[in-house]
């Protein structure tokens, strides 16, 4: 059958898709998400077909063809192109067998990663894969085989250096941003840290949110090595570079149902480390409300596996179980964290001590991996010296940045404080509250919006005496969050 | 935040669905699969985005819409609407819980089928749900609630008759067009059947495309009950009265992984009974190669899960285990398994003796249910005396059909006789690659495409006598067929 193309004018973000009028289909037997291959001159490539039911929305004779397929075929409106029925992808009778509970092998965890990069899938057919994979568990062996397919189907960055050192903290504890303070650290101690991170997805900030108040966070890959064999450590956003492109669509599909399923966590976290070829990792698994870990039977369950994964793949891999049960540092928010991290890295009174805390505790771990004996006074040591500072300030200049006074940060100019009802001590923090607050005042799109807080968990605090200040960068944000906090009482907890 | 219409023109068959810019999505915190409210005037409807990567997809401040949403909200190019994030539908949450092995209630089920009919989820969210039902399998209460869901959220056929009688063969097997011999049996008894019919999705017919040979079969809902009220009984296509809308969405999902949980296979059918309002149900499980059921282990636990459905939904329901080793009848392909029908209707001595004994059975098993008394004799005589076949030219001509005499359908002009290669007793009919051949022949979509047998198991066969002939309407289709045969030997075994 040959058809005109009508050029949809539009992305689907990832897989091949084409319209059919459905009487054409109809001759053709073609059904709704079957798959057929458009053929011009010699160039073919197979698209998952959706049909049109009116004719407004596709004329017979017709196909329309979304920029994928476009541009994979290199067509014009109006063109001509064969149409044929194409077979499925291999991969659907892997997925199938997944979704059947049974264990799959390496050529076949292999092919699926494979269409998936490919956009070969539908989202349908990968939301099946997300399905199986999160009622019928991987083995440890399965997980391993989609770690490596995952980093075998993308990008690697090669240093030709050893130790190659990496983190990663499980996300959902609102602060926490160690990263920032931990590079610079190891980095001053002669170490090599490639340090890829994600910006938010459902929190008030991601690692690469923060850093972006400072200096650029997107580079390709050969720009952030030039960046790291200059500095030895970057802080970039892992998003551009490729690294891992079958987990980002997975990720996507995890979204719309806010699942995580334990083997595609360690996959994911594990396949990016492993395309960095990383050699010493330590992941941070903080246990908290709001967190992914919730209690820690479920934390040591995920250690050991992070464990035994990281022997399977030949990387030392030290795991710490953190405290998650209220925000750590005192900014919520990309600009609010950063200047956080700037203060502990200038020993600014104003810097926040647990997270100052934390970091020592990280860093001291890993250059204790790395043979780095009295590796806590060492780590205080870089911090105190003012090293880490200095290390930072190359790393914000060779990512094209300029900012490295934390008092020229801008933070939002409408704030709202709130004060406590009572006199006490400070019996818990609502992490997730708190991420939502911020979330409504602005965070991350607003950079300068976000939430200060003055208190921790166990501080005295005198009736009246400020709690937090919510900031924002627009008045309107800031009625939304009046509004809301009016429905979130109970933030913070005063006994 | 206001944006600027651009439609789309491009109907997604389902989900409500809108494309922005990736600028103005990050502006608002918005991510690929999010949900926001369009607001135009006092009208909204919540959408699924997708996020166009380039400008040239979709410009900034712009929204693309689908034909869906456009006819929702009555919009037109260049349209200023508003845009709110909105929350995700109420049936996420209870999807979740099915993928987490728990289990649902009725208002949940009920809000996930609300959801499904009314477009309110994603083509990924969809899938979720028919992933958690294939994994964690519904219990008999749940597949009862469901299948309520189903008929209640969809039309309804109210005839003020007692009783009503339907039918189901459960699929797989070629040929076996029961149905069309059926139903006029039945009618001339006097007794009501108002048959909705599939098309062929995966099969070289369906009842719907084999009644069309003879008749129109796409009818509305009254214009269907007016056939009934005339001839007490019609043989139409159930795909365009809407009678369980939410059942069609969930199949176009399974097809893409060709998978069919039982719950949902129960109470797909069930529900259109429940629609249909029927009260006297017979299901035929036939068990064979490239059925659904393979073996009388999983039939017998069918039967057992249909027989307490249909009681606990107050249906009268009655299982037959068949064999479905090999074809029923002779022809396989809408017009071969017409004639094959009009031939046993008119008692031609050409008709396939397989097919009316089965048809007898089970006309013999539906007279009795509703206490008809010698009720084989009595099926027996109907079909003879011609009463049935009269029957059925009424019913041909209440659906604006004309073709009564079996030797005016047209069958397909190219054909190829395949003949034995030994003498012999034929041991077994793969029903699969019988099935395979017709299509390629062109079957379903050519109506005169298809199989005819000569031989069925048990037969003597000479060496170089036709085994079977396969007829096309091009020869450019037989031209598949001789290349396909070639690669699929051993479609008759003879020993």
């Amino acid at each position: 059958m040959k058809l005109k193309i009508k050029d949809m004018d539009i992305a689907t973000g990832g897989p091949l898709v084409a319209v059919m009028n459905n009487k054409d289909a109809m001759k053709f037997d073609i059904h709704h998400l079957d798959r057929i291959k458009i053929k011009k001159g010699k160039k073919v490539e197979t698209v998952v077909v959706g049909i049109a039911e009116s004719s407004k929305a596709m004329p017979e004779g017709r196909i329309g063809v979304y920029e994928e397929v476009v541009d994979s075929l290199k067509l014009k409106n109006n063109d001509k192109v064969s149409i044929m029925l194409a077979r499925k992808p291999l991969s659907i009778e892997f997925i199938r067998k997944k979704l059947d509970g049974k264990t799959l092998n390496k050529n076949e965890i292999d092919q699926i990663v494979w269409d998936i990069v490919h956009n070969k899938l539908s989202e349908s057919e990968l939301t099946f894969f997300v399905a199986a994979c999160y009622t019928n568990l991987m083995s440890i062996d399965e997980t391993i085989m989609l770690t490596k397919a995952i980093a075998k189907h993308g990008a690697t960055l090669k240093l030709g250096k050893y130790p190659v050192i990496d983190k990663h903290s499980i996300g959902g504890i609102p602060g926490n941003r160690t990263t920032m303070v931990l590079v610079p650290i190891i980095a001053a101690a002669g170490l090599t840290m490639p340090k890829t991170s994600s910006r938010s997805i459902t929190s008030p900030a991601g690692t690469a949110d923060a850093m972006e108040v400072l200096a650029k966070v997107s580079f390709p890959i050969n720009k952030m090595k030039e960046i790291i064999m200059k500095t030895n450590g970057c802080i970039v956003w892992g998003g551009s570079l490729n690294l891992a492109p079958a987990d980002d669509k997975i990720i996507t599909v995890e979204r719309t149902l806010e699942i995580d399923a334990e083997s595609q966590l360690l996959a994911s976290i594990m396949a990016k480390k492993y395309s960095a070829s990383s050699t010493h990792i330590l992941i941070d698994i903080p246990i908290g409300n709001g967190g992914k870990v919730k209690n820690k039977e479920e934390a040591l369950k995920l250690k050991q596996a992070f464990e035994e994964v990281g022997k399977r793949l030949r990387k030392h891999v030290r795991v710490m179980i953190t405290d998650g049960k209220q925000p750590i540092g005192n900014g919520i928010g990309p600009a609010l964290e950063a200047r956080d991290v700037l203060w502990v890295l200038r020993r600014d009174k104003r810097r926040p001590l647990d997270l100052e805390r934390k970091c020592i505790a990280m860093a001291a771990e890993i250059l204790k991996m790395t043979g780095i004996k009295d590796s806590k006074s060492k780590a205080m040591e870089i911090l105190e010296s003012g090293k880490a500072y200095k290390k930072m300030k190359e790393i914000i200049k060779a990512q094209n940045g300029k900012i490295f006074d934390p008092d020229r940060i801008r933070i939002g100019k409408f704030e709202l404080d709130i004060k406590a009802g009572k006199s006490g001590v400070v019996k818990g923090i609502d992490n997730r509250t708190i991420a939502r607050l911020a979330r409504v005042a602005g965070a991350p799109a607003d950079k300068g919006a976000g939430i200060y807080l003055y208190k921790h968990v166990n501080d005295k605090i005198k009736k009246g005496e400020k709690l937090f200040t919510i900031y924002s960068e627009s008045k309107h944000k800031l009625r939304f969050v009046k509004e809301a906090i009016k429905k979130l009482p109970g933030t913070i907890a005063i006994k």
